[in-house]
Order: structure tokens, then sequence, then C-alpha cells
């Protein structure tokens, strides 16, 4: 467009030194960079070569211009991830993982039997009778709980209970949930120690920062595998009471912990807001979830969810309750347990001959948060990057080993394929 | 609490009349009330009367505090309507008027077959061979589709999408759909006339006003039942092209009006959002629906589903897909029609026979908008009153009488069940 004689080289090499300034963590999502004209000055050039440099990181989707603000580093906004037929990207229950047959019988005795109404709608909170069936198994009340069609609609609605600006007032572990990170467009994080956040950092964000949410999965971290210690679970819940902020509690596989301690939901169920994914110990076909929420949210929510999508599919509500009911969903989490053991055992018997690979122990669900001391390879890898779970450099020395999502014998040759190419 | 001596009388007079205010319309639901100071100086009462009346209106849920701005008349924030055994309120289909045991069928059919992965995860923007029979069916691009959880979540994608102060920059026709005025906290209405909106008024708003986005059911508008002309169809694109404005266009029941004639979606595909419900036209417990959006904005709206809930249900969507392809679809919304003029005859009969009520004519879909030149009763009606989709004191001569959500037989007693009521 420009009929300006610019050496191609030279807005190029800017738009490089930004991009890697970017892919470094030097800027962050969120963050703002500098202007075009204190770039040109630093750099003395002509602000005309840095706005084309600035063009290109545009198209490159790496930074956004907000009206009269000026450029932002973008937040990814990935919808999906690369599979290929070793697929240790993905942390769901493959199929063949779930006795699919089950639910074929209970769907048809739903449509056989007409007082079950299989398509008649379902109240906004829920199948009744669902709600029932998990009260009891999972040990909370029924009169809080709003049925969901799975996790992230349950962070979906948080973000609309809570409204404007949360990416201000809202706090992340770190490492955390990429799907958490780009709906809050996450900007505060507190640093994942063994047992649980860094406490004097939550105490430094609690003072500089009017934190309003802290976004956690205590029992089963994801990507880290990792479990909250007691003690700090008693101290986050106590700071929560004193700063007034709520937990929001993402129960994430949960039922894959042994010994898994007292909840938030059990330690101050009036600062937490507990959701819990079906999806994910099921199939991700099946989208459902619940959460609990605090007596006093509880109508806002209900009206979030209400105003999102009416309500969840009722007859997929209907048919899990008998799942549950007919003992089918304790009795695949047992199964799934075994399973787990047995992958996860070959996986860090492979991870231990490596000497560059290493992985910490007590990780608990369907994947492994691996530690490499070798730089990663950058051709498409069959697992997910540490870098998708973190803003921070530090974290690229991991990645994430999910071993769920393949049937057993995908499973076998994927464990070999890791082999050859680690080797 | 307060030690002051207050005649109850008082303060609760002035809720009254605050009360009174709103419920009349004077005051809308967004706008601000004069302060309890101005309140206190008018009525020559205490301040401190004012504020106690101001928290009976609160308690009521009638206003609410926006801290360092004042009171604000609430929106309304229902999640469901009161349901008798005769449900002239819910514009639904029955069930008994869906060929449920066709789906079953398809179901049975779907977790037989190994390669249907009846229960495998879908891709965010929906199941490709439920994305290529609706683009058939509807003739609409397949490459601009996304699957949705019904239409509410179309309107729920929107509000996610064009962020920020939508109430401010989003216009409504007057009176138009409740799920659509909560979920945006609609302040900007456009009257509606006989053939589309008032074009005098519609070009006011736009001069006044920096409208982002015009949300429209044309085809069969919900209460009225009306159809936008088509040379008003045509000012409105062009006012849309002209001023930059997109046409959510709510594809309301189109199913059922004869010679629709051009769709927003057909004439300015590029400045409309084009918004399709099948829970509508199947039953409301099968939460499924597309729309069709502007190239330049697919990216944002598949992100702003997967951010919502991954993806909609996927074995319904492979179920629905069938349903089409078997012309299942085809022949239930034929059906249907034959049972929407039976039914729509018997009660024009019933209301030509009384002189307070008329309808006027070329109403499609499964409501009649009645007018009554009576005041209407203040008890509990088994129909939705007039003052839900408008908060015009005009509306209140008007209700909506739905009658596609009950049997046959439910039907023919509850139209003798109105007769007795009306008479």
């Amino acid at each position: 467009m420009s009929s300006v004689n610019m050496k191609p080289s030279r807005y190029q090499a800017i738009a490089r030194t930004i991009r890697e300034g970017i892919l470094s963590g030097r800027y962050t999502p969120g963050e703002k960079i500098p202007s075009i004209r204190r770039f040109a000055d630093k750099l003395g050039c002509n602000k005309l070569t840095v706005h084309r440099a600035f063009e290109i990181l545009k198209h490159e989707g790496l930074i956004e211009n907000k009206v009269g603000s000026g450029s932002y580093v973008r937040f990814p906004e990935k919808v999906s991830a690369p599979r290929g037929i070793f697929d240790f990207h993905t942390d769901y229950l493959d199929e063949s993982l779930f006795p699919y047959r089950k639910l074929q019988h209970i769907f048809n005795r739903l449509f056989e039997d007409e007082k079950a109404h299989a398509l008649a709608p379902t109240p906004a909170e829920g199948d009744a009778g669902l709600i029932r069936v998990l009260s009891q198994f999972y040990h909370v009340p029924a009169e809080q709980m709003v049925i969901i069609s799975g996790a992230q609609q349950g962070l979906d609605l948080v973000a609309k209970v809570f409204a404007a600006k949360l990416s201000d007032s809202m706090l992340f572990e770190d490492p955390t949930y990429p799907g958490a990170i780009s709906l809050f467009k996450a900007r505060h994080f507190v640093a994942l120690q063994a047992d649980g956040p860094d406490l004097a950092a939550l105490k430094r964000k609690l003072r500089q920062t009017s934190i309003r949410l802290f976004y956690t999965m205590p029992t089963v971290h994801n990507p880290t595998g990792t479990a909250y210690g007691q003690k700090k679970k008693e101290a986050v819940a106590d700071l929560a009471r004193r700063h007034g902020y709520y937990i929001v509690e993402d129960d994430f596989l949960s039922e894959f912990r042994a010994q898994a301690g007292r909840r938030f939901v059990d330690i101050c169920p009036e600062q937490t807001i507990h959701i819990k994914s079906l999806s994910q110990t099921t199939v991700s076909g099946i989208r459902l979830g619940f959460m609990v929420v605090p007596k006093n949210l509880f109508d806002k929510f209900l009206y979030a969810k209400y105003s999102s999508d009416i309500a969840s599919f009722g007859l997929m509500q209907r048919c899990m309750r008998e799942f549950f009911e007919q003992g089918h969903y304790r009795r695949h989490l047992k199964k799934v347990e075994k399973t787990i053991q047995i992958r996860k055992a070959r996986l860090v018997e492979l991870i231990d001959i490596l000497d560059h690979l290493s992985v910490s122990p007590h990780q608990a669900g369907f994947s492994l948060w691996v530690r490499s001391d070798r730089p990663m390879a950058s051709f498409p890898v069959p697992w997910s990057r540490g870098e998708d779970f973190s803003f921070s450099p530090h974290a690229r020395c991991y990645f994430r080993l999910s071993f769920m999502h393949m049937d057993d014998k995908t499973f076998a040759k994927g464990v070999d394929y890791l082999m050859r190419l680690w080797r």
C-alpha cells in the first residue's frame, strides 16, 4: 500500500524481534507492548517501518489493537489441538474404556417407558432425579446444585455471574488449564508448589490486587497431576474467608485420587464454587457436569445457566441418573483406575530408562507431567507442550503426556513409538 | 435497625408509589430512578424514610444499586413460567407431536455401528454430516455454520462476540422475545408494525444511538406471529449496509410460514447473523440449532462456542443428521403444519364469538397474539401476558396464546376451559 521505499529486511527484523519477545514470554498475553513511536525512537527508524512490523504481527494473530489504547499481546484462542494416531494429547477417556452398551440399554428403556418422558423439557437447574443421585454420590447439597453441559460451561457461568473485568480480579495457579486462561484472559498467577500454591506469593497478590476469585484444581491438578496438602488447603480457605474471595474448585478427576481429603466445598462451602465434570470421568461426547454454589449465589447461577442454553440435554441427564443408580458408574471408575495404574507404570518404566526425562511422584489422573532436561523438539509433537499451560518460560521444560485416549492396542504401539522418538 | 421513629405508612406509601411507577412502565428496566435525596426533597420527607422505601423495593427485586451510580430498575430474570394442566403458555411442540420412535431407532443404529462412534467427541463447529444436511435443507453455506445447543445459545454467543455494553448498542423490536430482553438487558426498541419495524423510528434510533446490532424475528415474529413485508426487509438490509450494523435474524418457526420470501441471510449475508432453532421445530428436550455468521466473524463465533461448552452433544447431532437424511424431518414438519391449522381454526372460532377479543390475520407459528378490549384478569393465567414481551403499557391489551404444547385430548379440554373462563 505504502509508496515509501522500505527495505523489507528492516520491518521484518523488527517484527521478528517483537515476535521473539512474545514467544519467549517477555511480553505476556494481555500485556501492552510499547507504542509505535517508542519503538521507532528506540530503534532509530521510521514510524512507518514499525507500523508495518506491527501489521505483520497483527496478521499473525500475535497482537491486537484496542481503540485509543495501543497494541496488546493477544490471548491464544485455540479451538482444538492437532491429534495423530498416537494421541498423548487428549486427557479424556477413550470410547473403548466406557461401557456404552449399558448406556444404550438405558436409552432404550427410557424411550419405551412413556412415563419417563424421554424428550420432555428439563428444568434449568437439571433433572431432579440426577441431582438427587449426584448429591448422594458426591456428598454435596442437592439444593445448591446446577447441572451443566460440562465443566467448561461451569467456568463460563462463573464469567457471567461475576461479569466485567475478571481479568483484573481473578487469580490462577501457574501452570493451569488453558481453557480457563483464554476464557478469563488470565493475568494474575500464583506459582504452584508440590503441596499447593506458594502461600507467600498468594498473600502478596491479595495485598496488591483486589482478587475476587481464585481458580484451583486442588485434588488432581491439570497439568501437574499434584494435590494440595491439607494444611495449604486450610490456609487458602482461611484467606478466602478473610479476604472475601471465592474459590472456584475445579474438582478435576478427584475420583482417581486415593485419600483425597476434605475438599474446599467441605471446608468452606460458603466461599466455594465447586465444579465437577462428568464428561471427564465418562467420555467427552457426553457433555455433562454439575456445580455446587454458595446459597447466596444460587439464583444468579441458575439464571446464568438458563440464559446460556435453557437447560442441559434432558435425555442424557435421565440416562446418567440410571447409570449411577444401577451402579455402572462406580464399576466404570474402578475399571478405569486399573487401566490408569497399568498404563502409568508402563510409561514411568520407559521414562526411567531415559536420563533426560523425569516425573515427580504422587501424580494422579489421566496424564503425566514430564520434565525434560533437553530442549524439546519443535516439530509437531503428539503430546501437550508445557507452554500451553503457563506463560512462564520455566514451563517449557515440561510436557503433559496423556495416556487414556487410546484403546489398549494403540496405547501399546504408542509406547513403542515414544521409545523410538526419545532415544 | 433504625432507632428513628417512622410511621410505617409513610415509607410504605413511597415504596408503593415507586412500585406502581415501575409496574406501569413509567420507569423501565435499566432506567435510573431519582436519587433518595431528590425523592426526599420532592416529597418533603426524611431521607431515611425514602431509604427505607428503597430497601423494600430492593428486597422485592424491583430495583438494584450500582456502586457510585444510584438505583436502577432491575431487568426481569425469570427462569421459567408457571404451567398448569392447560398449557397455553409454552410455545414448544408437545412430545406427542414428535415421532420419537424414529429417533430411538436411529439412536440404536448409531450405538450398534462401531464406525458411527456414538460417543466420540465432536468438533466445536459441529458434526460435519449434520452441517452438510442442514446446509442443503436450509440453503445456507456450510462453511459459515456453527451448530449450537439451541437458539438461546446463539444469542449468548452474540453477547460474547460483541461483548461489553451491548445494552447501549443493540436494538430490538417492540414487542420481542423476553429471553433476548433479559440476556442483553435491552433498552433500545423500535415499534413493530404489521409489515415490520416503523422505519421512521428505526432511522431516528440510528441517528441518535450508535447501533451495532438489530435483533429481529422477520418471518414468524414472537409474540405477534407477523412477518416483515419484502420492501421493509430490503429497507432494513439497506440501512444495515449503510450504518454498518449487523442483523441478528432469529429465523423463528419460518418452516410454518408459506411464501416466506428471501431472508436477511439471503439479502445481505455479510451483515446477517442467522440463528435457527431446531428445538423449536422438534421438541424442546432436543437442545440443538445452528447459526450462520458472516465470514469475517466466523473464527470469533467458533471460539465463543468452544469456550461456552466445547461442543454440542455429538450423539444427538449424528442422530439428527440421519433424521434429516431419512426424510423424517420433512414429514414431521408437514404433520405439525396440519395440526397448527386445525387448532388455530378452533381457537379463532372461539375468539370470534367473544366481542372483547380479536386476532389480526396472517399469524403463523404455534401461538396467537390476542387483543383484549377488557382489562385482563390479574390471577395466574395459563397463557403469556403481553407485558412479558414489552415494557410498553400498550402491550397489556395483548396476550399470547400458544396451542402446540398439549396433546390432542388436552387441547380439546383446554379450549372448553378457555370458553368457560372468558364468558
